[in-house]
């Protein structure tokens, strides 16, 4: 698997460039998922179905529906079915999915309860089980990775405020996540603070642990300094090849890396880029106008100093939203 | 210099990363040149004297200022001063600018009337004298740059739509203006279309042309497909030391580099963020909401198809603005 990557770079820093491309690359939706922050996952069935159908009609591997929330940590009536992702609210809306598109669900360590919530792979809609932990959480997400294998599912790790951790702790955490059974390990940047140049060191680092043990790479990127799809595409140069993505860049805050402007670039035939701009257009602009995803200064400067964003949502959810000057002096206060 | 480039990628390629700065980059704003192609040059006094302010305080190091264009081709009354930078309508406006920011007016080929409406340098606010030319106007730019040169100035030149000019021609191109008087030659990507992996090989090669003749290579960007700002990032990286950007991304289309997320990677100390914002709060994003600049899905659309933003601009002003898939069906249709 290593040499497969530094064949690709090797083609890649030829002529060839972005003329050809990977077969090897996936590209996962979780408009659904991500976006389903910003309205407490409460989508109709018909815009859900829509974003499922376009997913499919544009060649799109893999989507990714919600979180398996545990519903004793969360009330269900305040969140919509895509927070807890049961299989027959599921089924009931997109069917048993007999087509090439895989589904995944995101299971959040410590915020699911695994072991009865996610049933043997063969009972379920769902392909993939992506755990999400951060750093501390790690023997917790180490036994979910576990649990989701045993019952048959492809599984992916996503690790989570990675900006914030010690490299020597980082690496250790890689390290450990390699050795695991878990399929791809995410290239995670949570607050959008990273610029393509630490994405590139990063990436390195990721795939020279992931690759040693037979993993995949994957990278979920946010777009607070508008480096989220720049960011995705330096490291899929690199070798990363599970690319996650979302219409309109429909996420949380500042939002994520544009499958629009994803399929723009891959070259893939399999991918198409016409379904999703419909789906853009006739479901996913009407959401955005209360909902108000996506690039804004007060996220940018949340990434510039390395900060989880809810700081600027607060801000932006204010009577001052507009008065960026107020923000920047809040955020760069004296702290002692 | 050449040997300077391969020192700064070196430390670049090692640990110190953007922790350090290049006291040899440049940034220039081009907020009221580029700006000004959305409201016909038309900016209130007050508004272009905060921006210039906003210079001054930020330590940007260039300012430009609109174009020096033709009365005789463009009718005075359809645009504001800031369309021929008269010499007297400037100072009334700015003063002398007794300040370390130097001032800057572009020069269109064939719409200028450079011999007699650039006068001397010693006779003059500017400093510099940004000639802008298609690649069949090189002879005409050559003049250009030769008169301002003459006249005491510092000289740019932007070679405008590269993106559709085949590259043995393109190397022609670059070899003979880094064979002329002028100072800095700018890596434009003028359709916002280019991709990380072509800045990169392209900023190669204006560099190995341009250090060979002792000048600097600048970089100006569009944001078509959201990369103006990471694409000015790359070109830095291989040793580009002129940055253009414009406050909010103010420009024609899709935008430009944000300056605002420039000053905040750039780490020299005499950059500062602050007063860019403000003039971003008070002044800047009053006219965004009747000027509409800024990245948008049509854009993105004919950026992907390297062509100049005009559809998108048009369709973006029409009444279906919102039905991307008209726009996109419209740009793929089949040509024969």
């Amino acid at each position: 698997m290593a040499k497969e990557n530094e064949t690709n770079n090797e083609i890649r820093r030829d002529s060839e460039g972005w003329i050809t491309y990977r077969p090897e690359i996936k590209v996962l939706d979780c408009t659904i998922r991500d976006g389903g922050l910003m309205n407490d996952h409460l989508f109709d069935d018909k815009v859900a179905k829509a974003i499922y159908q376009a997913c499919v009609d544009a060649g799109v591997d893999y989507m990714e529906l919600g979180y398996k929330a545990d519903k004793k940590i969360f009330a269900q009536n305040k969140f919509g079915i895509w927070k807890f992702c049961t299989e027959s609210d599921i089924r009931k809306v997109i069917g048993d999915n007999d087509t090439t598109l895989k589904l995944a669900t995101m299971a959040d360590a410590e915020k699911c309860n695994y072991k009865n919530d996610i049933l043997p792979r063969e009972e379920s809609v769902f392909d993939l089980i992506r755990v999400a932990t951060y750093i501390h959480q790690i023997p917790i997400a180490l036994d979910m990775i576990k649990d989701a294998t045993d019952k048959g599912y492809e599984t992916s790790v996503n690790l989570m405020a990675i900006s914030t951790v010690p490299e020597y702790e980082l690496d250790v955490a890689i390290e450990t996540l390699a050795k695991s059974e878990v399929g791809t390990i995410y290239l995670v940047d949570s607050f959008g603070s990273l610029y393509g140049e630490q994405m590139q060191y990063l990436a390195r680092k990721y795939l020279k642990a992931a690759k040693a043990m037979g993993k995949e790479v994957g990278v979920h990127t946010h777009n607070n300094q508008e480096l989220a799809y720049s960011n995705t595409i330096t490291s899929l140069i690199e070798g990363v090849n599970y690319l996650d993505a979302t219409i309109d860049g429909m996420g949380r805050g500042a939002g994520n890396c544009q499958l629009e402007l994803l399929l723009g670039f891959l070259h893939n035939p399999k991918y198409r880029l016409r379904p999703i701009l419909k789906c853009l257009t006739d479901h996913i602009r009407p959401l955005k106008a209360n909902l108000n995803w996506g690039f804004q200064i007060p996220y940018m400067l949340t990434g510039l100093l390395n900060q989880h964003p809810r700081s600027a949502m607060k801000f932006l959810a204010g009577d001052n939203k507009d008065d960026f000057l107020q923000f920047y002096d809040e955020i760069t206060e004296e702290n002692s």
